[in-house]
């Protein structure tokens, strides 16, 4: 089974998902500059999320780089178990900009991007079972300590929620932060793959 | 006729069928558990539409591989023909989802996967009728009991909402998981033609 | 320069032109037959409109199978002429569904289709004169006289829908209907053209 | 790395871009001359902003065509940055377009823009960065006046807004058609080297 359009629908379905989350936020009714300050917590959720949406294509893509041939199957569902959780973003980053820095929507959000994260994991381990025995993609991770650390953190950060929401904001932030340090191991893998191909 | 477009265009109305349903579920208003509980039967709506777009695409993923020149004509008004009705699944959704299980909205979405599934078998028609008599996807697809026990599903659900709604609910559901079983056969044959292009 | 990128972001704006026209029809208040009853209008205005967003792409699909290789200057600000005015189609379709058969909103359709009518015959004229004197193109739309009479006909619905705006719905309907029937002559051309390619 | 999925994501984006748009024009509330009146402002907002997505878009277009094999890394973060300030401009569409002429809008329009065309120079650099000493990219754009002079042409609506609201929008209308002048150069060099690899 071929992957081109497993990557095409996950592409159209991240580009809907990044232009509705502006969506939510709506125009402020006054035009004066207190109505647009009123805008702020939901334009650095808007932020937040947007980053995380990204650094998710971003992978996806490296991933699928070093798995060209792997589109039917388990990996198939595996990836629409991940795009139901990716498409829950908005809604969350809607509720938690609406609301400042609230204890249930911080713990919703938090919640949201464990499942994306746990979602992740199983897709990946559905491309290396796909591989087999040399499976590209688990020389290129491997001891994945971003992907094993990651939803611990979001454990944290929702339950920082309850008692210093600020703090759980800034767990996600910075777990945000970590993973844009592009992963040298799957790039540099990926790229002598392409080279291969090429050449 | 090549049929690269009319694939990129069906991915394209999918993967905005998706997220758009989700912009259906509206944040809630309030910022405690109880505001998030009140979300749940919008949340159990969509997962039940996601899962049925999601076999949708599957679908039409799969045949088209076994299709890959059968663009044109017949199977692009086919082709139209199921995406309308598939555009109507986040209306049918929304509406389900925000009135709990009442008779008529349960009714309204059966209806609309009736018609999916008749747009459906239209489809598969039409895609056989253009391949002609050594149809691949006429051999892959054989006696076909999902697709035609399908819509007498559905309309055993329509019938319930008028009586027992969650048993509506319940129909509609099992018939979802009986589509997420793979359809080993369709996809033995699409993996055997891909072997032999690119062998 | 290669139209890949241009079909491609074609493809995007139709795609989302569809759904989201489905977005305009709000779920009914109430949960009864009553409250599906008065979505008609909004459903019917909602038939219209996707057939004729599918027949623009329909017969853009055909003229770039005509034309693979302009995707450049002049046919790409037509394209975009084109698009502007198709993404107008999904708020004149929600202001006439809304309002039943009122003057204004059947005249505005008019004006839209109208507005997409000459669009598409600019579009016609950028692409032929990028391919000069043997213009596939040329040959394949003859004297093409369903582009030539469709803006008399929508001029006609316009001027009927302040006097009998059901008339007027009635125009806009047999203009699709005549458009539905398949332009022989374009896809016998651009059917020997890919063969052509492949031969 | 391939540039293919990047460019089918910003595809994507900008397709749903120009679309969400029109979602934020809602049909007026009236159905008489009056209430299509009271659009205007919102719809020539529209067509002004449609304008400046199309040329980005376009752009976009042209240096990719000169870029075809870079992907990876800070190009596809600097794409990245670039599509989040894209992604703003229809919520501040709609903040202009609802409120007419005033001050504050007009002001926060013109950020946006201003922030897009930073966002364009990021991009531009890092591509030239990652071609090379003889990056393709880099002779074509020469001395780039435009990519210059419009960051301090946005900076002079956005002062304009507090003084003469209409005299900003004037502004950034004459920045928008100067773009619409084909950019010679680019064109010209990206047609060469699509000669050069179909030859």
């Amino acid at each position: 089974m071929n992957s081109d359009r497993l990557k095409a629908l996950t592409d159209g379905v991240i580009a809907v998902i990044i232009t509705i989350m502006v969506l939510e936020m709506k125009p402020p009714s006054g035009h004066d500059s207190a109505a647009l300050a009123a805008l702020l917590p939901q334009f650095l959720s808007y932020v937040l999320s947007f980053v995380y949406v990204a650094i998710y294509w971003n992978n996806h893509h490296h991933f699928f780089t070093l798995a060209p041939k792997v589109g039917g199957g388990g990996v198939m569902w595996a990836n629409f178990h991940l795009l139901f959780w990716l498409s829950l973003i908005p809604l969350a980053t809607a509720w938690m900009g609406e609301h400042g820095f609230q204890p249930w929507p911080m713990a919703v959000y938090g919640a949201v991007l464990l499942a994306c994260s746990l979602a992740w994991m199983v897709m990946q381990a559905a491309i290396i079972r796909a591989q087999g025995a040399h499976s590209a993609l688990r020389q290129a991770i491997g001891a994945d300590w971003k992907g094993k650390l990651s939803p611990p953190l979001y454990l944290l950060g929702i339950g920082l929620s309850f008692a210093i929401p600020w703090a759980a904001a800034a767990a996600y932030a910075l777990v945000a932060l970590w993973w844009l340090v592009p992963d040298r191991r799957v790039r540099h893998v990926a790229a002598r793959l392409e080279d291969d191909q090429a050449g």
